[in-house]
């Protein structure tokens, strides 16, 4: 199982008047934590829209443990919750510089033909990523 | 129990390159909407901050059903889910103009004073919003 | 010449640190008082996309005069500032609800055709639409 | 006269129905490169708002080259275009991976008690840092 992890120097635009981290920038954190776990496996999001799929999120759970602020990096860990023939879950882990746990999260996602938005099993459109999934995968069914 | 709807004009700023709106936006509605049933109720988000509290997101989660474009107006109705002296569950659903849901949710609240984050019951901050919560809540304990 | 007026309910994720409407999001804003001047001339952003063309900003350039905070209500005015064959210029007012100028803007589009990015001129794609920019820009050269 | 770089990795949240970087992102860079610049020359954004000072931005001029998209990485020039006793003019030019000039922009600050949003002058605030602007500012009037 990998885990990849990025690092995400906090903009000033993620505030608010909390004077913390808006709440629902973090979910865009997750999506850089996942492109660089895709990266790590040597693969690439952009490449899959490109032949004509997308990889829409159909469900975000997050857990927030503790606030972020402007100036600071937040490291985002990602790895494989789970993947099967029609759904992927990745794990994430939002963490200070300190290692203090700042969010946990998950998300699902399908993969569809960007055409029609019909749902495609990623081993049929690249056997290769879907292998490399099933191989990292945390929960072994 | 008292459903608040509060209609959303959708910007092309919440689109992305899938041609639909990015899926962290509805959090932000969701926000839209919980400021909306506060407002129903009587009462005001402003005024609590004012008097020095705040309204953390602890727990976001959400299930995405349906694509939502620009131009569309969708429609956030919100509930009180449950609550308590620790914390309070809101509820959502997000509709397209023709009620298809695009979207459920829920999220879960602390209060807490702004000078040191700590908890604080609304029935001690204010005994009639409190009053008001328990009286709408949906699921009875 | 006509001036739209376009209400705009200020969102708490539009705040920053400072306590006041991240200066970016203005820039929103104007997009989406552009859109209601468009509606108001009887015409749709929208269908000229859908028929195969894209309207890309060139250039922006805003003044801020006075803070905007959440819970407040701004109003975006818009009007044609200057139409010619190849490019658009909108002129801007946001105003606080008591009338106090928030920010004055302009922002210039050319118009493109979505596959090649090759410009267009207005008065081939759409000729009522053109000619209602003419009748109703500010500037008359 | 001192320039600094700044690479920033293009969000998928940062795109629009367009398939390119939403114009008012750039924006968010533009502060991204200032706070880079700041560091450069030896002095922290944070650290003025810790000591109860502000930087609102009163004016944004932005001209738009050529689009950028997810999964390329831009670079944002920053330095300092004039800096006299009340405001502070900062230059930027964002580029693509291959050199080619994606935007050019300017934005204008002042410096304000956060207390009362009074101004006040960086050569009493910060003398070192006044004079560093002063040093590296590229308008010799």
């Amino acid at each position: 199982m990998h885990i990849s992890e990025k690092q995400i120097e906090i903009r000033y635009a993620e505030t608010d008047q909390m004077g913390v981290v808006y709440h629902a920038n973090y979910i865009i954190w997750l999506e850089i934590g996942r492109a660089q776990l895709i990266k790590d496996l040597g693969f690439a999001y952009t490449k899959l829209e490109e032949e004509g799929y997308l990889s829409p999120v159909i469900d975000v759970s997050i857990q927030y443990k503790a606030a972020l602020r402007y100036g600071q990096v937040a490291t985002v860990r990602t790895w494989i919750e789970s993947h099967s023939r029609i759904r992927t879950t990745y794990g994430y882990e939002i963490l200070h510089e300190d290692g203090t746990l700042a969010a946990t999260a998950t998300t699902v996602h399908t993969l569809v033909r960007k055409d029609n938005f019909r749902p495609v099993s990623l081993s049929k459109v690249d056997p290769e990523w879907d292998a490399a999934y099933i191989d990292n995968m945390r929960v072994q069914e």
